[in-house]
């Protein structure tokens, strides 16, 4: 079986190690054997080529491994070498995320697969995880910690009492965050993989914004050592949940346990839970990105293709809607002033902070507070009750 | 496709609740036709039968499900269904620990299947995640809570301050340890989890005799507070690593950090890791008993058998032998009495209790000590350090 890999930078050049040089048994046939890089790169390795055509129109190309990152032009690209009959396996969830329609379509009309694994999860064998367990199962909802980058800013603060700055800094210096973190500690990066998730777990269709999303880079040193006091921890939360055939989800910072699973992972790794009829609950934990664990999960996919394994096709023919009156749920507000909404059920003021937890309310009434909240203090920290 | 069971206790019973009456889409052209049962429950469903040539004999069944439990007559009538070239699916975990390779050269003598997902780990995905994993990667070693019964026990002595006699007999009045709980308290159950796993880790076949193991009976109240002194936790562990040709494997008390994944799995949930060289540290939580979840897997089993999905057959070609010099570990002792040996570091005396660790030392020295203990203090607590 014949790879060629788009971009060839840290993932890139995983699937390249794995695929080339460690070379497993059961990777004894498989070879990359294009790589699409850019002109400057020309002379790092022979089998470099700056034109995607020298890929998807070469037919001796099987499966073409997309993780260049981005929308432009990993979206042509992909449609390019579907169109020519190519399989494509990415680790690109913004893509994914935005375009899973057209590149699902595209694989079905010319008989190939668009695989997606190493998307969400990173080396995490989570997404086949959920196509196994709805052999069997309805899923009924997800939850967990998607996202490296925060875990790692939030165990730091936890454990070396560090600020969020601080602990920002040293994610940087490690390579674990981006220059520019807002895709990470925003949440934009773990709504992605809420969208490719739902779309898995539940054959649904949502937007990044269709749901509410709040930032992680408001929570405090004061935040983490309040909690700790109450044998709690924060940490920062994708989900989704079906019911009554209505969905709701967040990504936000949640509050949990201490003694819970969540509440100890440390570094950045990642844990990911799904809930099922039959089998309860589930959790699977490992790294979220990083270069072989990454890799590892594209070629997982690559050798999915190539021995014909799949536990089902990704469908979005669920037309169900959201509901922002699903489910009632119980939030923690840190801020400079006092409320007493009816919504409202206790305030603790510590020092200049005070920390507002709410009743069981309705996603609106929530959603209707914390636009009131953040009107007033911009810097408020917003967390849902697990 | 159409099923039999042998066996309709607990597991039996779910197995026939997901398939004939559940019927999820995949499910939709399967179907229980026959169960074996004892003569005196022939009236409880008009598809029981009572002898297995009802069953191996019936050309029109393609996958038997055995739910017995125990060695006889579980081993000849799993064999009298391969001959008969059916496929069979299995959770029975004593029987496949003793009889693997007379199931596995059947099975491909008679050109068929024998999967036993249900086995280890219950309802979590843990064979099959090891046969994928390994597919690109070596696994070095694997790790985890195997048993439910004794983490529910610890949980509860941990969590509830109870003493090791009220937590078994809690766990005894919810269902979750037998009237005699040896096989799960002194490690029969777990060791066998760790032939299983180390089949499919390894390509290895060893016994439950090949390697240490010790009881989590002489768990004390007392343990447990010392332990949270300092911050950490005990948990029953199987664990099994190759390395240099050679394999180490250890059924035992473990003292985990509490802030560990492993310290905070309540209840009775598993928690199973592998580690891999380019995946890194995976790992797997769920139920890893129970009627649905159990259930769940065995219908997984069936369902890859019915869509020819296979990541790889079970092979025992591996010769390496055990070690007991392998490699260096740190150990936990509590007893009566002071030790005063090179292979100690430190004593700590609290109340009636001599708590010794030992240096890094090989198994072998462990195992020469630990026997002269016992000798000495039948009820000395045993543990190895994480």
């Amino acid at each position: 079986m014949k790879l060629a890999i788009l971009g060839f930078g840290t993932i890139g050049g995983g699937v390249y190690e794995i695929v080339n040089e460690r070379k497993s048994p059961a990777l004894m046939d498989c070879e990359v054997v294009k790589i699409l890089d850019l002109p400057q790169n020309k002379d790092k390795l022979d089998i470099i080529v700056c034109d995607i055509k020298d890929i998807s129109e070469d037919e001796t190309i099987d499966v073409v491994v997309e993780t260049m990152g981005g929308i432009h032009p990993a979206y042509e690209f992909i449609m390019d070498c579907l169109a020519h009959k190519k399989h494509v396996v990415t680790a690109n969830k913004a893509v994914v995320a935005a375009h899973m329609e057209d590149f699902l379509q595209a694989a079905k009309e010319n008989g190939v697969k668009f695989l997606f694994e190493a998307s969400t999860g990173g080396g995490i064998p989570w997404l086949e995880s959920i196509k196994k367990a709805r052999r069997i199962d309805e899923i009924q909802s997800f939850y967990g910690i998607f996202n490296g980058t925060t875990n790692y800013i939030l165990d730091s603060m936890n454990k070396e009492n560090k600020s969020f700055e601080e602990a920002l800094k040293n994610a940087q210096a490690l390579g674990y965050a981006e220059r520019n973190p807002s895709a990470d500690i925003d949440g934009y990066d773990v709504s992605n993989k809420v969208v490719i998730s739902s779309a898995l777990s539940f054959d649904l269709r949502i937007g990044v914004k269709d749901f509410p999303c709040y930032t992680m880079s408001t929570i405090s040193f004061d935040d983490i050592q309040f909690l700790k006091s109450k044998g709690q921890m924060i940490k920062y939360i994708g989900e989704a949940s079906v019911k009554d055939g209505a969905y709701e989800a967040f990504v936000m910072p949640n509050v949990v346990s201490a003694t819970s699973l969540e509440a100890n992972v440390p570094s950045n790794f990642n844990l990911i839970s799904l809930y099922g009829e039959t089998i309860g609950e589930l959790k699977f934990y490992g790294q979220g990105a990083g270069k072989l664990p990454t890799a590892n999960a594209i070629v997982e996919d690559v050798l999915d293709i190539k021995e014909g394994i799949s536990f089902g096709e990704v469908s979005l023919k669920k037309e169900i809607a959201y509901s922002d009156t699903l489910q009632g749920h119980t939030y923690l507000i840190r801020t400079n002033k006092m409320y007493d909404e009816d919504i409202v059920d206790c305030v603790e003021h510590v020092g200049a902070n005070y920390y507002v937890s709410t009743k069981s309310i309705t996603t609106k009434d929530f959603v209707a507070f914390a636009s009131k909240v953040l009107a007033d203090d911009p810097q408020a920290m917003i967390a849902k009750y697990k």
